[in-house]
């Protein structure tokens, strides 16, 4: 194994301080399960360590925490997340978010918000759901100028295939878990984009808005470093 | 209770004659699970009551065993449906019957041929998908000249609800079964197809293109009946 | 695309001002999953289009909140049902909403104000469930009347295949989510319903009122249309 | 424990000649996974303990084996019951069969040969599903005179509860496995079953005639052990 | 239709006055989801017939709005069941109500209430778990004394098939949703009952102990119904 | 049945007390489902046969309780681990207990726990899931040093089999519950681990860190017992 | 609709020749559910248009039927891809196919065509699964020089989360469907993906390799298209 | 990474030849999805390295082509295992291997010989299910002189909670798939067993006797081990 791997064991949790190195992004913290102070004390060891924090399904409580000790701290009560941003972020490519409707929000937030902080230019298109499709006909052209397109839809997720079927470049779909009945939190979105009928399509968790995030940050990234190669610049 | 129900019992089976005058319709032959001697059998006390004949699910054992007993009986293999028409049918609505692949075509052709055994007129639509939108958009004004619309489709089902946002007539959802992976025989279709975010949506069982296009029927038949009391017919 | 579609903006949502034309009834505000200021700045948008409004799954503070902008607005309950009617609303058709047991009564009743909205009259038919056959018996006749009957049931759903099979109008079924061990929030209700052995019988989402309400109306308006096109009306 | 229980090691099977003292009833055997030659290795530590012999799921290999050991042995083949009767068989009790479709008769008729062969007299009603309840009316009445109600049923198995609500004696539920789409061979009419709101039913196993005829039997035997206690016999 | 049904109609229920006579009790009242109010009203009509009352899933609420019309009503916290007993119960049979966790009580004890208001004599047996079987062995010969078992278990309810291995009389089976991690509130448990090695076993819904304390209340009344005729009686 | 088996009777519940005879350890109480008092009984019979106490799925109230009538009880809140060690525990083996992340801690500290309570020395791992495989191939070589380890995942319980492919030690791998979405409180996780591609692995129930603590001390004792043979000893 | 979107209509299946501008690729066509006359008359479409052809999903029978009218194609029957190259295919980018076991291969190599007929150079890394992780190890540095990684695994699909953690490039997971007893046909590889603890990882449907290749090409075509604006190309 | 690893690179396979040193055994190789072929070139590959050869799911081709090249190969029908013993194999311990019915007797078996081959000595308990819980108790002192016992059963698996109750040493459960109706292919039996009320049980997947009989031959070797140790001998 050749990689030179090292972290910080707090005893309740060991802080990775090499997945920067390694996967190109410093640790998120997943709040949810967490104390606030254990919240807190990954914290530290994260900026003293001289990196940027985002935290994420933080509660009020583990933004007080977090508060205490990083008074530059801002939190997004919508999407749960926690930002501490220090240190200039490299911009890396273009995310398009589009939402299908109002519920939708917070968890498109969570997504807006992880991939920003991983240094995408993130443009927001909402409440753009299927049973108005002039909505999103709108709008399509805007959409497309994008690296990655990140969607999440409640309910039967057909935003996706539409999306998928409109344009030509990567859609990461995100079931909200928005939806009723026989919904099952969000268990049928998650099946029916599974099976979209487009190509072009990955699908993520559901409700898990940073993990499209951290994905399309992934591929901006990937795209910046081969430019930056082809400029002969790396 | 008042109603004068009778019934020819064939031992294996009772014959439910008093269905036409009760619910509209003769009983129709669900031929799955039967023999095609069984088949013969209820065929035969249908047709000597004077009804057309309509059998679905049938294989090529049932039709041939039914061709012994009428000549005319014809057979459509694809939708699996026999059909005796020895009556004149009136004529009671449009059934717009609109399918998103080549491999739905059977089950939509099921709930075509039972639309029109039971007297409506129907116009078909294939492989409109939502994955190339351009091709629903092309025919959607066609599509909404119907009464009802039938739509199939397997995988994800996003067919219905774009459907259902661009029309104001009653939407029949049918799940193919077709799709693969985590589709489930159509079952990820039907939950997609019960959440789907479209009004004016119902849905009927994986590959039930019969009781889509006997609901349909019902439709246009009351709509038939108000019109002739409208008219002071009946 | 042939359709002069618009919608108002209102950053959060898209209100959908062409849906009347293009689905023959103004947007219904779903309030779950909405703030009441939300809820509030739609409602604004629908009734200064001319619009009447219905909001369906409101709670107490929603209705607060709507009452401060629209002080004739009126609030049921039971159904989580607003409603502002401002303009009048045409007659179409007659439904008939029949409901199992007591416990199903909210979901039927959400059904019933939606239908009545969107202008059906309606008669409503409670407690009728099977387990004491000869109570539904004695109602039969007047639920015929009907040009569509809403069905509305808990447990094992047995209401709906009885009533399908003892009339010739179209049956919309609703699960009501009532039930208790391996019913699973009405998830065994649909499967029954889905799995009906009468026809004329089509199923929508758990405790999904508003949808079956919705469609219904659907069909009232198709044959009021057809009434008036054969009259030379339209 | 104080049984004097004792068994027959025939190395792949443990013949349990205790049973009929223990349970009531000698060991019935179920074929299913077993080689023929295993079937008649067990058939004949059976007969030769001086017991008649039962054995479901049978196929025609499993007769032919037995029928070269008892040539007294006979065959339902649609039941898939073998069955050897070589001495006399009190009489219990009376059971009703009912059954909701031709394609439910199959596993109907295993209950009905497993009850009498443990000594049941049995009455047969088919094809009385709910979808035309006039057929089921017009038995209801031969119904009542049993001691015991097996009603098998696929779909959503609606027979049970409205059989249920009519009658006040002990209905035993079967799931044929009748159905298609969201059927799911019968596990759909399991939980419909389940969730019966009707009093007085108990469920079964998918499919398992055998269970149902047994269970039958053992409350007809309480009911014969009881009426010979109440006699002064026993 | 030959019975002569009759009802009350309360607006929001309708109280089946003919079910005693068709079914054999009169209604018991199942008060989940029903408001102390709806109980009280349901409890007079029962109560005005000159029969005595059964009201089970009661909470605290519906006893304090029973006792105001009803001052001679007891309650069951344990077991969520309110009864008047106001005229004599036929003594009809005598069931065993074995159950195998402390925490399974207040399923048994619903059960042994409902069988005991519908004049069953019961026996109960508590903490008989299979991880101990010798405290089931001491206890055996105590429970083949009844006409029914109810065996009530959570977790893999082993103590079902063991059961039903030992005895010779019926045995109903109760889900008692008592378990933890792939439980899932009962469900693993009921298949596990419904997949039972052990003959003459049926099973009731998850936590259905009213469900198992009626049939074994059927079962007892069709013996002692039985004796009446064979002693010439009835 | 030779075994003398006895119990104490306090009618709610039976206390085993030939369970360390007949399976090595005495009666774990567990305390879901069952009210302060009835724990507190459950302990003072435990308690009184010279016993050590263990007791799991134990709140504050629970404590309360035992505290009460054992002042020496210690209480684990994380764990919920209620424990008296009144007599020496004889040192059997050397678990290893292995965890993901932070928050599967409580479900291996209730292992732990048990493990040691049970006589057996444990070594606790924590935070070393796959997602930086370099912190569990740091402790990798402390881990090999057991007698059996306890793995304890949430999410896709991937560690389970990393860690069954790099050791030769049985590995009892338990779902801890966490994750979020699609995990289904675990279930997920089970199914994940259940399937693991590496040998030398069995799975216990979500959450059940009591179970893999009980199997692991079981495994240990086996051990003890054949080095005692060996030596001559028992 | 400002697309000039056109199609050729065949009947039964609508080609949609604007794919290509709309989407970056021609269609391909999926024969599962396709006669071999089906597969050919779309092929013949495909090629008049000067496209190459990717087929995926064919059986011998498809291949031979398009053999008939393009001598020139070529099958991969472990894969089941047809493709006739006839124009130069623009090389776009680097995609690492990486597969668990031996069984996974398949899968894999349907992946590794696709991504390779859209102009992808793939490199394959075949029987890296993680119960014996040296082999990953060993082949880790050549992986991290793709664009791209597209991990197939069955089983418990470990794989995916432990390549997540060691790169920093998008990951897209292919549950492969291999597995046995409770993987359910690759249900439990796909929900265990979906929940990788690691980042950096999106998920394709069961089984499907084709998805995963074209979103891999999809990617690859995105970073050429910057690269050559970057360029000025563009 | 300090482990020596290394492998043998078939192409489509990587031969683990250091899987002994860091598991204990050998590689075993499992036939299903790899063609004779396949299953030679790995048989071959470990025949080299002066292993002994266990291949499990093998069919009569597999066996037919190592006969090819190991005339000295011997194998199981039933079990369908493929076993070439050259070098001795030292006894570690002892394993009983309890079935509950003759249809559980493949998977049972499986677990047998592979706990043979790998240096066990195997007692077998074979058709002792719960249903004639004599036929347990008469075995039951023989089955408690083993290490570890490994517990095959079907249909609801109550063998394994009355084994676990009876014994103080680690039960292995293995469900058998052998069922119907609702057991759905082993499921319920797993889901059972899983939630076994009776301690030191642990679970492997559906049908995975190779899964049990590899775990037990683990924790035998690591008694061997221990006792070694304390011998003084390693």
């Amino acid at each position: 194994m050749s990689i030179q791997d090292h972290y910080e064991d707090l005893g309740f949790a060991k802080i990775d301080h090499s997945r920067k190195a390694r996967n190109g992004f410093s640790e998120v913290v997943f709040c949810e399960g967490k104390t606030p102070d254990q919240v807190t004390q990954i914290a530290q060891s994260i900026l003293k360590h001289q990196d940027n924090l985002l935290a994420t399904r933080a509660d009020a409580a583990h933004f007080a925490a977090v508060l205490a000790i990083a008074s530059d701290a801002s939190y997004d009560e919508r999407a749960r997340v926690i930002s501490v941003i220090r240190y200039p972020i490299t911009q890396i490519g273009i995310v398009a978010v589009v939402s299908a409707g109002t519920a939708d929000q917070p968890v498109a937030e969570e997504a807006a918000l992880t991939a920003e902080a991983l240094g995408c230019h993130v443009n927001r298109f909402s409440d753009v759901g299927v049973a108005g499709i002039h909505r999103l006909m709108a709008v399509i052209d805007d959409i497309r100028r994008a690296d990655v397109i990140i969607a999440v839809a409640g309910m039967e997720g057909a935003l996706v295939s539409v999306l998928g079927g409109l344009v030509d470049i990567p859609v990461l779909a995100v079931p909200s878990g928005i939806g009723y009945g026989a919904n099952f939190g969000g268990v049928t979105t998650l099946l029916a984009m599974i099976n979209s009928c487009a190509s072009g399509v990955a699908v993520h968790n559901i409700g898990n808005g940073f993990g499209a995030g951290y994905m399309a940050a992934t591929i901006c990234r990937q795209i910046d470093r081969r430019i930056r190669e082809a400029k002969g610049e790396q």
